[in-house]
């Protein structure tokens, strides 16, 4: 027997309903059996009939009753064992629990360490808060809100694309129409996208060893089968991959991560050629070529392809910043149709607002003075560096990849290995990163370097961070 | 002889790399050839040396040249054929340039469309810009402001993943924890990620027969055998998919699409156990299910799994916006292990600040506020709809999956079939959408139904729509 409790804010019809789904799920009520019929429970209790049909109506729905107001509800078979043997030892569900917990993200850093030499993060002074703003606010009161409620443009916002086109000219020589631009949130998706792209035609990858971990996780979670090719002096090494059977290459050649190293122009063209007469493609991940000290930026590999054999890839994580999301793809013309076929149906993975917040951001001026800001403050930045490292240093270490970027590789020659370079870093507050990670084959790596992030510090501590790390490792 | 423009406001050091770039180049200056010293040319041509030293660096770095200041600069080997054999026939470049020009995506409108019973889209009316500005605002102005220059979270923000876990308990029954949920940016970047967490082990996924042809493509494009089971009155087919060898399906059990069938509860147990017995997991995408009329939400799948082997996933495309690419995975805890090792290194794919627009929307009940809003606002919309249709067209048709979502059914037996249902839609002004693509197998199609959605238009457009359609379909 139902007793409804007026003073429960829970609606009449919930309660009637929730009463008899608990009547069939213990058993109480079984197959075949037939309820009150709305008027008679309606009546009993001394509510509408609506109430009642609301409840029996929803009990229909999620299939545990059959039948109509005018003939009268029947219990529908239900599986009371199963039921409750799927509900027992809730416990499995936490199966794995602890080991989740524990296995922290590896992100957060020790409340002791002072000076954290980390490459990923920006320093939020870089970040032009004011300019974004107004971008923002300007996208949240123009006409063109509506198009807040659509998915707007699968591969990205025209406008945007026109910006950043003319952007990749002028300051990395990159030739192409906003057609063949696709955003993307983040680098990691545009190789989803890509790898997604030719899956079906190619297995395999070929990739610079040592090369950036995460872009190399990306193709293994895409089945890929990735190939480290040794880099000499001037890039990738073509008779290595010649060698092997890679029609696809995932190469940094105007600042090779993590090492820094400059792809000469001889061996861009060769690559090119190579990749012609393969019929391979090379995705250039041109990731913060932006940011080159003491020289301009190194044209793209893009501009030297004629041929339509370079997909390149590009993302304003390093120039702008992470948390915004937004990488895009250049694809070369011989790949639109394909894309179009597998991508008909996808939607652009950037934020409309953001997106035309840039847009803004690109034509008013404000991204070329970011460049130039950005460029100024962390050229002061590398070049107190290496002053500091040179001083303290001098000739017990070697340092590779300066001149460009947010981060330098160094060589300590001191007997130290990696592992123990990072430990004594963190005794005295200091945190240098490993570069292992960064190689497939480890014996390929001499143990002996730590990667060294400047970006979001400041010049003061940087010197006293070298300073430190000095005091330990000599 | 370099002959420096002083009124070219190009730099000088760019005129001289520039010159001797072309001379190597176009093949007058060769392998070994010595370029003048930096003193002897800075004399003559009354510059500073440093302006001649940068010109050669650069040139160095690029690969042209070698040597240093003190021992003189020499041309490194540069192969001219090749050069100008990438660089002819730029023609190749635009192969393919009509073909995808031509090519329209097929999501713009013809301009004599004046009634468009389009699904995708939201009506910007709904939308809570005002309160949205405010939570954006509120981010922009905040002193949280500093992790803009960040990655983050690279699961997504707590706070919001916290937020969202009690609006999934309270309205979908979801029983998770924060650690669990997975930001995404939209549902087939969720789909992604979990084709990519199951390729090693799975090459197999079973589908709703017919079902959201977008996720089908996606997990096509990851080389994933799908397996279309057709679907009976209570949703998928147990036997049929038993006899399959999939491990993973792909389902919507509250919502079915695009039939809008709702999976009954004896289902529901039965397809877990099924799950639990064969080590397989069951997606239940969410999509629209805060949207019911006429009846409470269905409870979601994951609600009754205690055994872990449902990945939920759900969307704010439907009841948000699409333009926002905001989507989130739950993990069972069975899972979350594996997640880690192969999502160690990827970040976050959703905006940082909307990511926190979003939780502070949900804290100060703007969401929920919102959800009755727009569940409101369609039910009308809905029962318009319905009511237009069984006056004009009566028991001409039948409409399938109604009573919730954004979109219904129309079966129309006048005898045309699908393409001339819509052709003679769009003569009269009206669009209306094929049913077929949801169909992997077209025969299992009696192709004679349209998908008519209404969210995007008024109340009065309805009528006005379905009274067209009436004269041109009967």
């Amino acid at each position: 027997m139902i007793v409804l409790d007026k003073n429960e804010n829970e609606p009449k019809y919930l309660q009637i309903y929730k009463y008899y789904k608990s009547q069939i799920v213990t058993g109480q009520l079984v197959e075949g059996n037939r309820l009150p019929s709305t008027r008679s429970l309606a009546n009993s209790m001394g509510i509408s009939r609506n109430t009642v049909e609301a409840a029996y109506q929803q009990l229909c729905t999620e299939g545990y009753l059959t039948g109509k107001a005018c003939s009268g509800y029947v219990v529908l078979p239900f599986d009371v064992y199963l039921y409750n043997d799927l509900l027992d030892n809730q416990t499995q569900k936490n199966a794995g629990i602890m080991e989740v917990l524990q296995d922290s993200s590896g992100q957060d850093i020790k409340q002791n360490i002072k000076y954290n030499f980390q490459y990923e993060e920006l320093n939020i002074k870089d970040f032009p808060i004011r300019t974004w703003k107004r971008a923002i606010n300007e996208i949240l009161n123009s006409y063109e809100i509506d198009c807040l409620s659509s998915y707007n443009d699968r591969c990205g916002e025209s406008g945007l694309r026109k910006e950043i086109m003319k952007y990749l000219y002028f300051s990395r020589g990159v030739r192409c129409k906003p057609e063949q631009i696709i955003l993307t949130s983040g680098t990691l998706s545009a190789i989803s996208l890509i790898c997604q792209l030719f899956m079906d035609d190619y297995s395999e990858v070929a990739l610079e060893e040592p090369c950036y971990d995460s872009a190399r996780k990306a193709f293994k979670n895409h089945q890929m089968k990735t190939i480290p090719i040794p880099i000499e002096e001037d890039g990738i090494s073509i008779p290595i991959l010649n060698a092997s059977n890679a029609k696809l290459v995932y190469t940094t050649p105007s600042h090779q991560f993590p090492t820094g190293k400059v792809m000469g122009i001889n061996k861009r063209l060769n690559l090119i050629k190579w990749a012609e007469e393969k019929n391979a493609f090379l995705i250039e991940d041109d990731y913060d070529s932006e940011l080159r000290y003491n020289s301009r930026p190194i044209p793209s590999l893009q501009s030297l392809d004629y041929k339509g054999r370079v997909i390149y890839i590009n993302t304003f994580s390093k120039s702008f910043t992470p948390s915004l999301r937004m990488s895009f793809i250049v694809l070369p013309y011989s790949l639109l149709k394909k894309y179009k076929q597998k991508f008909s149906r996808y939607n652009c993975t950037v934020s409309w607002i953001e997106q035309k917040a840039m847009q803004f951001f690109m034509q008013d001026g404000s991204w070329s003075r970011h460049l130039r800001k950005i460029c100024t403050a962390n050229k002061k930045k590398h070049d107190a560096l290496l002053a500091e490292i040179h001083q303290c240093m001098k000739d017990k270490v070697v340092i590779h990849g300066n001149n460009a970027g947010l981060h330098i590789l160094l060589e300590v020659n001191n007997g130290m290995n990696e592992k123990e370079l990072i430990s004594r870093a963190e005794e005295v507050g200091v945190r240098v990163y490993p570069v292992s990670v960064y190689w497939e084959n480890q014996e390929n790596y001499k143990n002996n370097m730590v990667l060294i992030g400047y970006s979001s510090l400041t010049e003061e501590e940087i010197k006293k961070g070298i300073q430190l790390l000095q005091s330990v490792w000599f």
